[in-house]
Parts: structure tokens; C-alpha cells; sequence
């Protein structure tokens, strides 16, 4: 029963980039206010901001062997997505782990669960966000699978679906929906620079949005 | 029933800025170890430390309406506080609010929920005290109420507290007891720096406070 | 009842040291993944990396009596490890106690409840691993114990057990076995050297360590 | 500094009464949907609904001494409210002070804490809502406050204060306002005998309430 | 955006209603370890058994609209199944909606959120499967989704699928796998049968499954 | 490594029934407040007051397999006390198991980890305190330890250390303490019924303990 799928589709490169670039919240906003992982999902280190095409991987609690299978899957500009079957916060991953993960051109983990060797994590640069972080070792005794649908941290994730993350957390987007999410985060934050440069200048969110009608309809009083 | 109320009474800047010196655990000690928030309220940035004058908000979960409304209400010198009227942890506050709220003069943000756009928020060097990051979205829906009095992470928090905020967490002083507080407070740092050199040169608590009698009443012993 | 035990045993400081330079998680896995700390244990701030003999205590819930009492126990290159009788998240301790710690010759603090002035601690270079950050003081009416066995972070410490502590959280190493473990550990760690040479040059896991036929005979299928 | 107040004014007896008939959600939602304690407070044994004044107590993490003094205070027909000034889920209350409680005429205990002896007090009928069960045991060492204001599972409670409590938790309604809450609390239960036989008939909410056009108008699509 | 999907696919009734007395657990196990929602999802009331068609809701925090929405596309044998957006324990759910249901047939209702009126619930013999239980009443403001696929406690959740709830929580089966899943059940149960006479007459696990061999390879030493 | 400790000492038989007959509270007051598992320990089903010498094991998180293992051990009167070795809530043990250990005499569960078939085993009448009810099911596939001392829910337990629970939760007693430990428990309860009598006729715990002298000397004010 346990599955490795080899071949999954993934969305265009320049579109995953354009992504990154905008960012969890922006995206999150841009395809209607949906895909945002659990807020318990942190960086180890704060500063990284990536996309990259979700290699899924379904694993049992305190067994990380599925990892290791997962990586000989990673294409250039992926990014490891693991889920356990049940709540685990061992550490599942550690800096040998990452160091064959950089060598097939992963560009992160996102794990529900826990990570280890995070001061070289950190100092190799390659980020991950997690539940926990712990020394706790993990048996290699029960296959998972690879590639299949998962639920991470509250988010249903098909495999190429593209994952983008940042200091604000974890989003995903739909592979299919990704070229068009991208286009309505860019208007998004083209957007927000006239807003900004408003709000700068001391002018009101509730004049800027004409809030007032609509506040003093539903009651509000000043006093 | 939702009400704004416009104007509150403020402690003197002199004193506000003399707890901000002092620092958390020392006013919470110089206050009689009152008015700690729980200790979910951490920084989203290490090393700030401020105080000001409380602006009140409360806020359905999932709404960050009022937001908008209690900007409207700062001073400059004051800190938004914001309490849900239900446990939520979706990112009510980003760089767009902070904008608006740095043009009035915000000091800073206290909220028992979450925030997004943290590494902007870092980057203007605004300060969020939060039990969450997330970039979840929220809606505009249900007016709440700014300026009355509300519980934020445990505390009553009255329109107008003095709220002191540090790496340490968060701690409310009552406007009417802000000038005897920062008086007690200061008088604390002032014994502390006594007994700290005397620590220093090897002194053990336990002469210096004179417990081996008490504790010996107690019925420790040493084997 | 209340007791304190004046002469520990302690490890090598040859040995102790050793296991410092390896770290938390090769020393957990080089003694049969055994010994780690609750996940919960974070330090205060990162890039701390130290083991020391454990002088251990026992203290009742917001009452840090026994901190003064166990600094006079300390040696250096010892770690104060605090397990409070039940859980509680109070900062039990701040900068004048590592003050007085720091002139004995302490390491760090391991405490399963809380901590303040962080800050202070920080600039001081002292390393605290620790549940909570709280501002919140304690009292001092109730003896406990020091240099019994405890239980902190779910695992049992007995008086001169060697702590180690990183970025990864906290293991425990028995006293008697540090050796030993030292032994493991270090050539542990030399085996890492190559196979991080090979997984670094694209050499996959799953062929270093032979996986695959293991993995097919547990039913792994490849679609 | 630690002190009891004596004299407390109470509601109406016939008031408590009513607002006890009317129940948790009831009464809140008749004041305007204000008042409920945390969901983490709940119930040693199924059944119980109470109402009584609040006799409130601030009491240290893992010392009981208070309750012995607020039992005095107590008259007929009162709450006692217990908000430990930290996290703590210590066993503070079993079978001999309820002995004593109820020969004071105590209606029920509400504590932010830990009870034990549950077997006991759901044999005596005492009913008692809290955030834990644990036999762990306190100390009488350090006074505390009886009849002071404090925030007790999210609520700011005063004492005289009226408290009513099921199985669906507890909610508080200010002194002053309980006879118009109560007025309000007796119209909605009359209003909702209707709503509940048109229900029950097979007729929708969305016909009764008139929902359909605000949700077409919200985008509301069906396919 | 938002949709009410109103054709959805169900099972046959003869295996919904099989699925039901199989049992959380044996289905759970007949399926292949699959299903499971988290175990924080609890029985209101103890002793339900139940199995039907999800009629699936994705609401906002604090909004329970769609409940209204969702009753109308109920069945008889139905099950409404509600996630919020983000966590809320809000009590979104109480005795008139469950009147309503009751009157379209549903069976129960699964919602990791907040329920109240548990004593009407109880006593109306409607069974509810919750993460909390909570007075604290919802906004009916924003629309969300009815029989869309959704993320429940950790499962994905297509409208049509068959979900069993018992005393040991919730398990949810694919709709197109639900005859199998059953057969497979109810192979498993006759299976047991044997079993458990053969362990209740005192022969050991151990001998049953010929477990010695295996756990003697795997390095079990008897001391 | 794994290893099974086959002949474990165990306290007189009449010693553990006289700590069931005590309850747990009692018996933790006894020796000094020691020993309580953490608050998170609760039963299955209400009502069940038991000792019993603790067959321990040790358990990867997910994986059952030493429970068969450890049946083997018991003997009539004793109970079954797992710790996983991290954090898991699987359902490692139901009523198969129960109907194994019930032949040999096993009086109950203690596990901080998950259990299901809770019906089952309430209508057996088997006891179990657990951390979580979950049907999610183990593998068996990595041995553990049986009768090594362990650390289960914050407490040390040796192998034939008597373990007391009832609906308070569960306590801990040394094997060599068993028998003074319920001299003083039966000391305990003979003189508690004097106060029971006295508290039940209105005397108040502030008197009959001479309460008032000390917390005047504390500072307590009556206002």
C-alpha cells in the first residue's frame, strides 16, 4: 500500500518565483483569503522567503525513513512538505539530511512534526518550517508515501501544488490556480503602494475605504 | 452598542517614559508583582522596549474593523491594545495598519491574537507583542468597541494604563498609580545595583538577604 | 524534609567538555537515542552550546527560594537544573541571580517553568533553556529540595548527571555513562564526516545505506 | 497589602434565581453575547445550574490559604471565585472545605484551577467548574485577596457580581445590570418557543430569520 | 465566491448504516490506518454510534451562517461536518439549530469548533462530536461553503463521504471506498471473535501472532 | 537493548488495597505531596478507585508491540504503566488487549499516550487513565522496555512501585514506602473525620487551624 509517485506536474518556474517574491500574506489575500498553514508552523530562522513545488511526503509518527525516498524525488526548486499520520514532535530531519536535500536542489522543508541540527541548518541557509524543533531520533521501520495528497497543519496539499513561505508562515497554492493567483498578488501589491504612500502621510483607513457610512449603519457610536 | 470613546484621560509622557526605562519585571516588582500578561505575549522582534498610554480595542474574532477606528484615537506617545472577544490567532495587524499607525505617532502594538508582515514590521522597527504570527486574513464585518475597558491575556486594561513592553512580555500599570509605581521603580533599580555588585564579588543571596535562619525554621536540611 | 545534598559526584571535566563540543543530538543518539528534554525547552537566546554537572532542585510552584540555596552548591562548569512540583510558567529567575551564579562558576540555567530579564541575560552571554519567559516574580516561604533526583521536561535528572544543551533543547547523560558516551559520540561524529561528503556530492540515502531492498519488502511501490 | 473586604452588595435573590432558570448561553446572549469565562472552564459532574453572588479570591499559584478566609465571608446562596495570579492546576479545593462551604451555604465553586476529591463532591451534590482535576496538593503560606476585582478565565468579575453556571460553562453579569439581563434573558426564552415549533415543523431558519436575500446579496452562489 | 453545492453523491444506506455498527476503531483499521480526525474532536455525551453522508461547512471564526444554509441540503441520514477557517471554539451550534436538523433527519453533527445547550442536546438524544464546548455566541455576517471539500481535524472531508463517530471519536471513508472499507470491516470483526476468546481463556498475544521470533531478531533480551 | 525485566519485587498485597481504599489524594498528602502524574491523566470512565504494583513499559511513540510483551509479566493485581518514549495520542491498547490483560489478572491502564474501544472497556469494567482517547491505530515494529524505570506524565516509576488511581488521577509510591506511606494515609483519614464533623456543624477552617494569628502576621487587612 505504501506509494512513491515519480512523475507529478509542477507549475511554471517563473510563476513559483513570482510568488516568493509576493510573499505568505500577499498571496494568501490574493487568492481569497485561503491556504494559510496553522500558525504553529515557524521558521527555524527568521529572513528566508521561498516557493518551491511541493514534494509531499505522509510518515508515521517518530520514522523518518520516507524522507530519504522523498529526496531522490526533488527536482531542482522543490520544496519538501511532510506530514505525519499522527501529532509527533521528534526530529525528523537533521543537517546530513539537508545536505542531500541541497544536493538535488531543494529549496527547503516545511514538516509538521520536528527538526534538528538547527544551528547548521541555519548556517547553511536552508530553511525550514516546523512544529517544534528536537533532538529526538526517529526509527526507519514503517513506509509512508510519496507524492500523494496530505493534510499538513490544516491545508490539503497535492503533490506540485506550490508551497510559498516566509516570516509570516506557510501558504498554498493550488497548481493549477498559481498562474492566476500570481497575477492577482502582483495587482495586489501594486495596489498597496498607493495606499501606503496615503496612509504615510497621515491620512485614515477609515476615510481611504469610506468606513464610516458603513460603521455608523451597523451602530457604531462615538462617545 | 458599539461605542468609540474619544477622549481619555493620559499619565504625564515624564512618567510613561520613566517605566519604559524600567522595564517590565521591574514595574511588575515595584507594583506589588501585579499586572503581568500571560506569557503567550511574546515580541515579534527582540530588543524593544516602550511604554504607553493604552488605546483600548475590542474585536470580534476574525475582524479587524476596529483597527482602523482606534487609529483614529491615537496620540502620540500611545500603544494600541487589542483583545478578542473569543480566542483567535489570524493576523489582524500588517505593515499597511502600521504605516497608518506610525503617522499618528503609535508606539507600538499589544495584541492577544496575531499579526502578519513581520519582516516589515521589523524592518520599520515597530514593535508587536502578540500570541501569534499569522498571515490568515480577516474580515470587516462587526463593529466592536475602542477605549473601554477590557481583558487582554488575563489583564483588566483600562483606556489610558500605562502599558510597559519588553523582551520580558508585557505588564499594565493603573494610570491614577503610574507616578508612585515609577517612584517604587526606580528606587528598586537603585538597591539593585548594591546588592548586584556584591553578587558579583561572590556574595551569596543567602547572607546578603540573611535566610539561612528562615529556612533552617523551615526545616531545611543540609546532608 | 526539605534537604540539600552538599557533595555530588561529577563527571570529568575532560569528558563533560567533550560532550559539549558533540551536542545534543549526537550525544542522544550515541546513547541509543535516549535522554532528550521535553521540545518545550527553548533558550532564551541562540547559539549557546554547553554541558555542565547538574545541580539539580526541586521548588514548589512561584516560589524561588531554593535558587539561592542551590547557587552556594555550584562549582564551575556546573548547570542549575530547576523542575518546579507542578507546572508553572513564573520567572523564577532574572539577572541578579545569574549574577551570583555567573561568580560561582555557573554555565547556564535548565528550568521547566520560567525566566526574566532577558535582555540582561543575553548581554551577559548566560544561557538559559527554559518553558516560559515570564515577568512574573515569585516568593520565597517554601523550601525545596536541592541535589535530589527530579524529573524536568519529562526526563529523570539525579545530582551530577551531565546536561547538554544547544540550540536542539537538552539532553541528559547519566554520570556513569559519560564516558562511554563521549566514546560513541565521537566516533559518531567522524562517520558523519564521510557520509556527509558523499550525500553532499548527490549520493542519495537510499544507497549509502542500502534502503531499497528493505523498502520493497515492506511493500514500498514505485507508480 | 493583601486584604479582605467584608460588606458586599449582592443582586436580588429572585433575580440570581431567575438568571440561574435561564442558563449560561441564555444570559449571555441577553446581555449583548458578553460575559463567558473561557471554554476551558467546565464542570466536575453533568447537570448543575447555578447562579449565586461571587465571593472572589486572588490566590498564589499552589496556595489555598484564601478559601479558608473567603468561607467566612460567605452567605447564602454565594459562588466562591478563584483566580490564581498564575497558571496553576493545582488541587486547591476538596471534600473538607466544601463540607465547610456548604455549612456556610455556598452554591458551587468556580476556580481557574485544580479541585480533587471529585468523587467526593459529586456525591455531596457541590458543583464545581474548573480548569483541571489534580489531586496535588498546596501550601497556606502567602495571603492573597478575598472580595477584590479579578479577571478570572478571561472575565473580569467583581465581587457581588452575579455568576451562573451549566453545562455549558459560566458567564458573569454585573450586579447593576442583572435585573435588566434578566428581563432580557425571560423575553428571549419566551421569543424562542416559537422559533422552536416552526423548526421543529420542518420550516427552515433561512425562511424564518429571512436570510436568503442577505446572503444573495453577500455572493452567496448555489450550483 | 462562496457556493452551496446542492447534488452531492452519498453511499448506499445499507453501508452507511454497516460503517456504523462496525465502529470508529475497526473501520479505522479496515481502511489501512486511515481517517482518523484528531483526537481533541470529543462526544458531547457518551454512548452515540453513529455513521452518515457528510454535509460539509467551511465557516469564518465566530460565524455560524452557514449552519442555517447547510440544514437546508440535509437528508435523512445526514451528517453536518463544520470546520472553521481558522480555530474557534465559539459555540456556533445549540438546541434550536439541532431542532431544525433533527427535523431534516440529520443524525449528528462533527465540528472542530463549539457547541452549547449541551443538556438539550443530551437529552434530545442528538449526538455532537466537538473540539470544545462554549456559550459564546456567532455572527451570522459572512458566507462561506457548503459541500465543498474541507479539512476537518486534521482529514480531508469531501460532502458525500462517510463519516463514524462513536466514543472513540471520528473517522471519515471516502464515499467510492466506503463498500470495501465495510467488507473489509466486517471481516476484521469475525476475525476478532476468535481472538479475543482465545486471549480471554488466558493464551498471550505473544504465541498468537508468533510474536517471539520477530522480537527476539530485533534484539529483545529477558533479564 | 530492549529488554524485559521478568522478576520484579512487589509490595504486600494488603498494603496496595489499603492505598486503593485511601484514593490518591490522601495517599499524596501522605508522603509529603509527592508523586502525582500530571493533570492531563484522566479516566476513561468515572467512578474506579484502584492500586496495583506498576508493570512498566517503555514504547516508541506509535508502536504497541511491548504491550503483548508486557502482559506476559503481570500478575493477578497488577497494572499496566506505559510512557511513550515522545509525545504520541495513538490508541496503542483496546479492548483485545484488555481482554488479554483482564486474564491475567491486570487490574488497569495507566498511559500517557492514547487508548479506544473506550465502550468496550467501560462495559468491562476496565479502567484506564490515559493523556488522550484516539482509535488511531500502532504498528508493531521496534521493541521496547517492560518493568525499566520509566518517566510517565512528570513522574519517576520504577517497576513495582504501587500506583494508586481514582477520579482525582493517579499517584505514585515508592515499593519500600508503600507500608508507612498507608500508616500515615489511615492516619490521615482518621483524623480528618473529626474535622469534617466540626467544619459540617459551621466551625470554620480559620479557627479550628488558628488561622488568623499567622495571617494577620502576613499583613492580611479586613476592610
Amino acid at each position: 500500500m505504501p506509494v512513491v509517485v515519480r512523475n507529478i506536474a509542477r507549475a511554471p518556474q517563473q510563476v513559483i518565483d513570482g510568488l516568493a517574491r509576493a510573499g505568505v500574506a500577499t498571496v494568501h489575500e490574493a487568492q481569497g483569503r485561503r491556504g494559510c498553514l496553522a500558525s504553529h508552523m515557524r521558521p527555524i530562522w527568521a529572513g528566508a522567503q521561498v516557493a518551491g513545488s511541493a514534494v509531499t511526503i505522509s510518515a508515521p509518527p517518530g520514522d523518518n525513513w520516507m524522507l530519504h525516498v522523498a529526496i531522490e524525488q526533488v527536482q531542482p526548486g522543490d520544496l519538501l512538505v511532510l506530514a505525519p499520520t499522527s501529532p509527533c514532535d521528534n526530529g525528523y530531519f537533521g543537517d546530513l539530511l539537508a545536505t542531500s536535500a541541497v544536493a538535488r536542489g531543494c529549496r527547503g522543508l516545511i514538516i509538521d512534526a520536528g527538526v534538528r541540527d538547527v544551528r547548521d541548518l541555519t548556517a547553511m541557509g536552508f530553511p525550514v518550517w516546523s512544529r517544534a524543533i528536537s533532538a529526538q531520533g526517529t526509527v526507519k521501520e514503517t513506509p509512508g508515501d510519496v507524492n500523494v495528497t496530505i493534510v499538513c497543519a490544516g491545508q490539503t496539499i497535492h503533490a506540485g501544488d506550490v508551497v510559498v513561505a516566509d516570516d509570516d508562515g506557510v501558504v498554498v497554492v493550488r497548481r493549477d490556480e498559481a498562474e492566476a493567483v500570481l497575477a492577482a498578488a502582483e495587482a495586489r501589491l501594486a495596489a498597496e503602494e498607493a495606499k501606503r504612500a496615503r496612509l504615510a502621510a497621515g491620512e485614515l483607513g477609515l476615510d481611504i475605504y469610506n468606513m464610516r457610512p458603513a460603521l455608523a449603519a451597523k451602530g457604531l457610536k462615538y462617545v
